[in-house]
């Protein structure tokens, strides 16, 4: 059994499906189940609130927070969970923007996810002087000057899964005087990151991606521990505080990137998320990405050789592309119903996007013939000219 | 069977243990395990992404909302769930400060639970012209001047188990020209609330205590129908967005309570909370507050008999009564670990703070006896003079 079987094994997935959206919603480990379980019979149920010191529920956001940091290329100690990924973009662009009081522009483009640009806008409003300013994709590097407070970019893109150069924009943005915010929704797990390596001063994610912690799982952020004293947190929630249970009147830093955590955990999230976490355990990273490349580059072949129609929308620069290929069609979104109804599982983006993620932990090469000539009798056929497929889910 | 003893039967409580600590954490709805089960196997692991369509992932937050607004008096459509409770408090706090632009004041108390008073300080510092004020619990309605934007206050106080009086705050606040905020951690679920009938502007609270909801279940926020279209979010995710599946570029709020969403939503932490809610089902407010009195009675007159040197810090006046009751001395955690090692669990606060929940879903007459007679063994005979009930564990 070679290692990608061995992680394939670790996935229960419904017979007959091709699920390449794992770069939306990550598929279930087999242990989570058990995991949940125990968590919720044995933990909640057997040891009631005694369960955050002896369960270990209060050090989880830090101990999980570690084991995404090996993922990312962070440093011990300098990534924790929490909260949902837009929370987690508030935090680090309000503590980038204090640590650069005389600068108005938070610089980002308009591949970046919606999300961030709203918690960026969100936070212009609030504090009045912040401007935010969207450029094209390719032309971010350029619009660095001495303006710019913070360049806060997702470093593959959500819908054509372009990806930026982590190392150059964070130089520039460094050079200029700014700080580089990267969103890895679509990058841990898909990808090796190096934060530390490549000089990141926040770094924020998902886990229910590529991750696989199950729907809504939580959160994370990495500061760079060079800025863990100086970072000040705007959400300043207890569990950030010095000493939570001294229930002190007025707030006080923790150390560090502890600081950035605010309430409660998501304990029973979290249980699922440390057993998806389990299956990362042997996985070389170097070893994921040529996998994943070899994916990309066959699907795209696959497709392009079959359907002339789908144009690709993602980079054929293995440096410039993430783990995902998408093709653009204005009638994206039946095609992609057509699919999913033949249990090739991708998803639409709006306005034209055809998206389909390549995870080597549970797709090999046999899936993505087999999703190719599906797409390709869906696209001769023209089986998805049906009205039933126009019709939009409240979720698309 | 009483309908006391039909709840009681829902709950998975362990053998020998007395707890009175739900309203900290808790305990498991014996439908709990089951729900959350079927939401990990057969939801997540069997509809994959499709589960935010089919499965109804993505609705839940508002679904649930209304669940929990038939607790709390409100009106449908006007609680939505998400995030932890500090995350509610501060867009309720930075919503109610934009609606009172030309006022500087936020009023809170001396008792307010600490992560409320962190957040307000968090938002003071970005909005640069506002203040925290504290004064004592009692001394809140004489407080309430033309400077105040907001009031707000948690109902009943986490440690004393003093609970405000919402009518009469709210009526000043409004009189004042000042907007009510509540917390409701303490009283969603522990007695009868009416947030509508008393004309709360917001009201914010957690699930994992008197709901049960499970370790890091989320948190709600209602918002009156009169301001859900004139609260503008401060934290402007994408699941607040009119359109989240437009992937616009600017943010556009979406309809009343519905733009308080943020982020993805904990889909397995709302599967314990929908099990939860089910013991509610038929449960009478008005009776379960009679019975919660009863208890608490019954609790101080036992432990003011058996224990002298216990310094009663729960008003005894019923109105001003939430549903614990706490007792002061000076070793106060050893004394609590003590008990706990004896099968008494309920939970210290510092300074000197032995807190005692009583929820009737699940705690009777003869259990409030029984841990009165267990504390006067451990008062009587200093059972708590031990070494290792000192040493502090990570939680307190």
């Amino acid at each position: 059994m070679t290692d990608f079987e061995a992680t394939r094994a670790m996935f229960d997935l419904p017979e007959g499906v091709i699920y390449l959206d794992g770069n939306s919603l990550g598929p279930l480990p087999r242990a989570a189940a058990a995991r949940v379980a125990a968590c919720v019979t044995e933990e909640w149920g057997g040891m009631l609130v005694t369960g955050w010191n002896r369960a270990g529920w209060m050090e989880m956001p830090r101990r999980l927070g570690d084991r995404i940091g090996r993922l990312i290329g962070a440093e011990p100690g300098t990534v924790v969970l929490g909260d949902t990924l837009s929370i987690k973009v508030f935090q680090a662009l309000a503590a980038a923007c204090e640590m650069r009081p005389g600068r108005r522009v938070i610089l980002s483009d308009s591949g970046n996810f919606p999300s961030d640009l709203y918690m960026a806008e969100g936070l212009c409003r609030m504090l009045g002087d912040r401007e935010l300013r969207l450029v094209a994709p390719e032309e971010v590097e350029g619009a660095i000057t001495d303006e710019v407070a913070a360049v806060m970019v997702t470093e593959v893109d959500y819908r054509t899964g372009r990806r930026h150069d982590m190392a150059a924009i964070t130089a520039k943005a460094h050079a200029a005087g700014a700080l580089a915010i990267w969103d890895l929704a679509h990058s841990a797990g898909a990808l090796p990151v190096r934060v530390a390596e490549d000089g990141a001063d926040f770094a924020v994610g998902c886990t229910y991606k590529y991750l696989n912690s199950g729907p809504g799982g939580p959160a994370f952020i990495y500061v760079a521990p060079r800025h863990g004293e100086r970072a000040v947190p705007a959400l300043s929630g207890w569990l950030g505080h010095a000493a939570p249970f001294a229930f002190d009147l007025a707030y006080r830093p923790g150390r560090g990137v502890e600081r950035m955590r605010v309430g409660t955990p998501p304990v029973i999230q979290m249980a699922a998320l440390d057993a998806a976490l389990d299956v990362w355990d042997g996985v070389d990273l170097a070893r994921l990405r040529t996998r994943s490349l070899e994916l990309t580059d066959l699907f795209i072949a696959e497709v392009e050789t079959r359907c002339p129609e789908l144009a690709l929308a993602t980079p054929r620069d293995h440096a410039r592309r993430g783990s995902q290929v998408s093709f653009r069609h204005p009638e994206g979104y039946p095609i992609m119903q057509a699919l999913i109804a033949r249990g090739v599982i991708g998803d639409f983006r709006a306005p034209d996007i055809l998206r389909f993620g390549f995870t080597p932990l549970y797709i090999g090469p046999a899936e993505v013939v087999r999703a190719a000539a599906i797409l390709s009798e869906v696209m001769e056929g023209r089986l998805w000219d049906r009205e039933d497929y126009r019709q939009r889910a409240a979720v698309t």
